[in-house]
């Protein structure tokens, strides 16, 4: 398994608990908290995929995702104590997560022949619409169309993958893209940065 | 018309029935109450179909489930009280429906080529999945992430037509598979039981 | 650029506005005013390209719609009194486009070889289901299931429009469906016309 790999599915694990803890806060049940956890974690995908055309939609090809999503709800159960004390180390794996989403999002989109600027949009979604959804499903306006700078991450961070893949190696491009998106994050929070507001 | 296609309009039906009134619980108008019914009925099979890349989707193929959802509209126009008076029927009608639905769900899925995992949860979604929907545009948190057992009968029902279906004549497989979803549903009803939630 | 496509891009400039306005009175930040700007502007379209499965879906094949897009919200930002004072004017263009957006999607639609009745419902999502889209991330039950007539006027429109267009010029099928419109919805809104609610 390579790093990308493992990276894609530790994401993807993290984004799921999140989920299912989301979900336990509703008041939802196994299959309700089943479903936000699923969603939170490959539902920006599954959209991407879905107005893109790139059909069966990804996780259909890969059922690790469906199991590891299953043990993230477990461990919502039964370390939720745990999980919840663990708040930077999961900060740190979202930042990550959502940063290669991102990437892989951007990737996805160029190679079906879009511009670039519709593939900074699928990133962004790929990497943040499975938390929109969640919050729909959990009757609530979404978080990030009100909290710190999270999605602004993702567009900067696709912007930044743009301009530097075309001239340094694949691998150097989405390390420095990643590690964007983690200091991003991590001053937007400690600063408190935010959006304007239309008043 | 076979027993299956019976079936299947009669399911469609019982749901857009359902989705018409919980559209006027919500002072939806005409308009409003026909899309509730629509996506009650349809929104499931609409959701899997995009979301395996089945398209046009497959109501778009047989205007009769058009036809059959305005007439379950007008009859909870005209009939609101006599209708209200089935429940025993229409719950049996709802439980024959699910899991028609589930079966139908997970046969299209293995045609696809996709694994008996993903088909079971596509089965699930083509079952539930249309009043999720109904929910989300009634803007409260989707019931069955909540209440009793009803998704579940859908996964159950599924993992038991994948184990019979190889080993029996197709309509036996059907058969028992919906016969169990059925009694599955009447004791989760009457027994109030519930799957546990996170603590 | 021909009038067609002139009187799409001010729809669509419109419409993102109106978007854009209704995120601020959420008091969301930017981008989610983006999102919901876009949404309003282009959800119906892409909502009926995913489910006839003409993908990428449109708008990904012209950027120019996510510039407009990006420059209804600065005018949001901007001059958000004045804009407000435009009422009149922004209500004829919003005529104007759910017309339009309805012929294209009829068009369209007809395009795929689908049955003219799907066409009027295509054509009717084309128009109004951006709508529905913005208020379900806003969180509020979707304004015209309840409202004046707003979706019937698109559905009244694709009828007209499927009986005029084998009869005369297309050019004069779409004037006449889109003045049928425009006439309908001033009527609509003067007389406070409204579709019945179950009861």
């Amino acid at each position: 398994m390579g790093l990308i790999e493992a990276l894609d599915l530790i994401g993807t694990f993290v984004f799921a608990l999140s989920g299912a803890l989301a979900g336990a806060n509703q008041r939802f049940d196994a299959f309700g908290a089943f479903v936000i956890a699923f969603v939170t974690a490959v539902g920006g995908g599954t959209l991407r995929d879905m107005m893109i055309g790139q059909t069966p939609v990804a996780w259909m090809n890969d059922t690790r995702y469906i199991y590891l999503i299953l043990v993230a709800l477990l461990c919502s159960y039964f370390f939720k104590r745990y999980v919840l004390k663990l708040r930077m180390t999961l900060f740190l794996f979202d930042a990550i997560g959502i940063g290669l989403f991102t990437i892989l999002g951007v990737q996805k989109t160029l190679d079906m022949g879009l511009s670039p600027v519709v593939a900074v949009m699928m990133g962004t979604v790929s990497a943040v619409f499975g938390g929109v959804i969640r919050d729909v499903l959990c009757n609530i306006p979404p978080l990030i169309f009100r909290k710190e700078i999270y999605a602004t991450a993702c567009i900067v961070g696709g912007i930044i993958y743009l301009a530097l893949t075309p001239v340094m190696p694949e691998s150097l491009a989405m390390t420095i893209t990643i590690v964007s998106i983690i200091v991003f994050r991590l001053f937007a929070v400690k600063k408190k940065w935010a959006l304007p507001v239309i008043e």
